[in-house]
């Protein structure tokens, strides 16, 4: 224990000591990312207006190896103003690149652009969110996404892993969803609660096959989440990023306001299985039941009745990055997020057209 | 540290070995269980309208050694459709006896009934509860009990126990209490809070003696909790009813939405000692202090004052099911936990006793 | 893990064993503590009525080492009842000194005082609050305090650092601010938080040189708390006093309601790093960003701009008790936590001076 402990101590001091070592191997990968307003639909009949990082909710998977250089250039498209904090990195000897408006850096003005360069110098399960008006901004507005780093030595246990799945939960508030500016008051409660930016059934099944080791990194986005798998034990083995040296078996997994806990599951029991937030206040879409951060994981080659919530439901396999995940490196968009553009924006867009074709004409 | 995370990640497949050679041990419990419409009192002065199983809230101890074979015929008497979800079981293969909704089954309407048939393949603390509109069956209306499960291999410290007792924390809506169909939403708040449906100084002081090894079983089963023991560190042995590999002490334990987590705790140091949750709305009964999810650790032969809030008090020895935790296998009905008939069932029970009588006469 | 955990449960036996053969080195401290009708200002704009030990929130440090015994005479100098609850002791053997009203002692009426004697059995972050009606007494008024008692046998980890800092996380409500006896009901709503008594912007800075081992005690007084610290990660080393058997890193850090988590970071990673409670409703000032329970570490030696939040801000450096934490036992009051006498006794003491002096005249 005490040799472990050391052993942890000097982590900051070895990374750097492999970093010099490896330096041969590291990266610099460039990104552009926009802040846009958009609409997201959490399910019909709830939207909601969110500056959507690359349009989309959550924001795109950015992708790197543990030691790479990122250079993100963030261009605010919206009509407030913004930053982007790298929850979980490091940022040693740059500071500045840490995201806080007023500390750190100015905010990011409507129209203006800045350039974070970092090395991402901790592995794990990261994420990134705005850090200008946290509770309305962060809160209620979408600004926040995935940011997986490759460590550079993997547990034994996450060797074994053949299938990712990234699930962030959480909160909206109907009374604020259409208004910029408004919302956060910590008096108010949310009213809808969801998973990747979707409440339950506009959530997707997560399709495993028997043999599955999978692991979900679960993200306490913007609320506090109780994960609950049915029929398996969940092995919690991270928590924010890095490995526990004794990790313990589950049924609830707890995780606080902007922390993440990784689990791995072996799926060696076919079914059809709810899976979902365990706070009953997240279980409803406005007290419309059933609803909420709730999802279902569906094995391969089970049968379904005719009565079976989903049945013939039109699949999109990338709702919880599984497909993106098998990507390399980079910043990924993710279609299935995607938000749509105000109406306004349509509606402008539509005369365009229309004032176009009357030209032609 | 490897070998024993491959010794659990094994855990599955050697249970199977397992129970396939000690199939021969392996029992087969039938059981029957209802739902009924109840009102139960929470403490003078505030009741609610319940659907409690087998007519009591907590529902009725479930007992049985690991692997053992269960089959429970629930009857709906009640008004509304219900299931029953057997939290922590892993159902392997019999995901559809998994008790949800549109997923595994359909839902089980007034005056019907279903079977549920499965193994208990996994020990430990595990409970039941409905999976229909969970935000008001579960959350405000009492549909959940425990279900514990002997282990066959139990660990050292466990052998060790002398005393069981089970707390389940919940919390209850006044302002929706005596109406079925109505409160769950996400923006109402709970104003009683409770140990085993009562609300302090409605709960029953626990008595000990010195020198006894007590297991407390803490149930989260509508509310998170922040369980705190006044005189005594408790050693954190259990999560979700599995031992964990490294055991913690702790005075303040947080259980989540849905958890459990088991604490053990020497008896050695006499005295009287209040217990509750440490969540400060969780301690007041509609405002009104003290109340909440509140109770007394009372010591065998220690003497109390004349100002004793518990002076006098009319004791059950059964409220945290210490004595029913001594029996066998099986379902167990908990006196103390019965709820009442409602008001208009009691008036034409009278009615009809009348008629009878005036008919005799 | 067997060994370790005999030797835990042997524990208490050990200490008791321990407590004999070092009786000689023990000390036997004698203190004077008040509760006090003032008021508190949380953060410009916004004052609270609290009932303040020794006049101010958090109330003193008391400082000890293990095996000491303390002697506190409690005068109430408010206008309604009170206890102290020395959170985290045993109280082995003094039980009536665990301040619980009508449990343990009947609560101490304005005027009155209570003498309280016992041995500080249990090293580590311990704390003290009232036990009466604690929704509004220690959830609103500030009626709670850090009690820190060296352990007999630090880890190895411990000796290490070099800084302390005790970080109290609380909530306020503005509507029942300023009129003792309300408030506390289960279904309001905090709208201030706070680290010590302050919201940011209220709040200091905590400064700190590379080189830097430091221990932040974080104490979940009145909320619960998701501790984020940016640009490192924290090795989360003990839970409500006790070291863990096995570490953990983290960048958020749990602490439930009424629990202490210490964690231990080394400061190798120059910069200017915010800190905070995560949850997103305790970043805000009644809705007003940035604000809550916010705060900010500054590396010695790294330059700011001119924009930065706190840029020439007049520096309190005891405000996280790193320099009382350097004096040995006794009670330390901190200056900086002093309340405010009420307008009603400023004017009253005004009215006394003015005709003290028209008397002179």
């Amino acid at each position: 224990m005490k040799l472990c402990l050391l052993r942890k101590f000097k982590y900051l001091t070895v990374i750097f000591t492999i970093f010099a070592s490896q330096i041969v191997n590291a990266e610099t990968l460039k990104f552009d990312m926009t802040i846009e307003e958009m609409v997201k639909e959490v399910t019909p009949g709830f939207t909601n207006k969110v500056w959507a990082f690359n349009g989309q909710v959550p924001g795109p998977l950015i992708r790197a190896k543990e030691g790479d250089r990122l250079i993100i250039t963030v261009q605010n498209n919206s009509t407030l103003a913004h930053t982007v904090h790298w929850h979980g990195t490091f940022q040693t000897n740059s500071w500045k690149m840490d995201g806080v408006p007023g500390v750190t850096q100015k905010a990011i003005q409507p129209g203006d652009s800045f350039v974070y360069d970092f090395i991402v110098d901790k592995p794990g399960s990261l994420w990134y969110h705005c850090h200008v008006n946290v509770p309305e901004h962060v809160g209620l507005r979408g600004m926040w996404g995935p940011m997986i780093i490759d460590p550079k030595e993997p547990t034994d246990i996450e060797k074994e892993v053949t299938k990712e799945a990234i699930m962030m939960f959480s909160g909206w508030n109907s009374e604020v969803a259409m208004e910029y500016g408004k919302g956060g008051h910590p008096q108010e409660l949310n009213d809808y609660f969801s998973i990747n930016g979707k409440s339950f059934p506009s959530t997707q099944p997560l399709r495993v096959k028997e043999g599955d080791v999978l692991r979900i990194r679960l993200f306490a986005a913007t609320v506090e989440a109780a994960y609950h798998l049915h029929g398996h034990d969940v092995l919690v083995t991270h928590k924010d990023g890095l490995p526990l040296d004794s990790p313990y078996w589950a049924d609830v997994v707890h995780v606080p306001s902007g922390g993440r806990v990784d689990v791995i599951v072996r799926m060696n029991n076919p079914g059809i299985w709810i899976n979902h937030d365990h706070i009953e206040a997240h279980t409803s879409n406005a007290g419309k039941m059933p609803g909420g951060a709730v999802t279902i994981i569906e094995y391969e080659g089970v049968e379904t009745e005719e009565w079976y919530k989903w049945k013939g439901k039109e699949y999109q396999p990338d709702f919880y990055m599984s497909e993106t995940m098998k990507k390399g490196s980079g910043i990924h968009n993710v279609d299935v997020y995607k938000a749509k553009a105000p109406e306004s924006d349509r509606r402008k867009r539509k005369k365009k057209r229309k004032s176009k074709k009357s030209k032609a004409e």
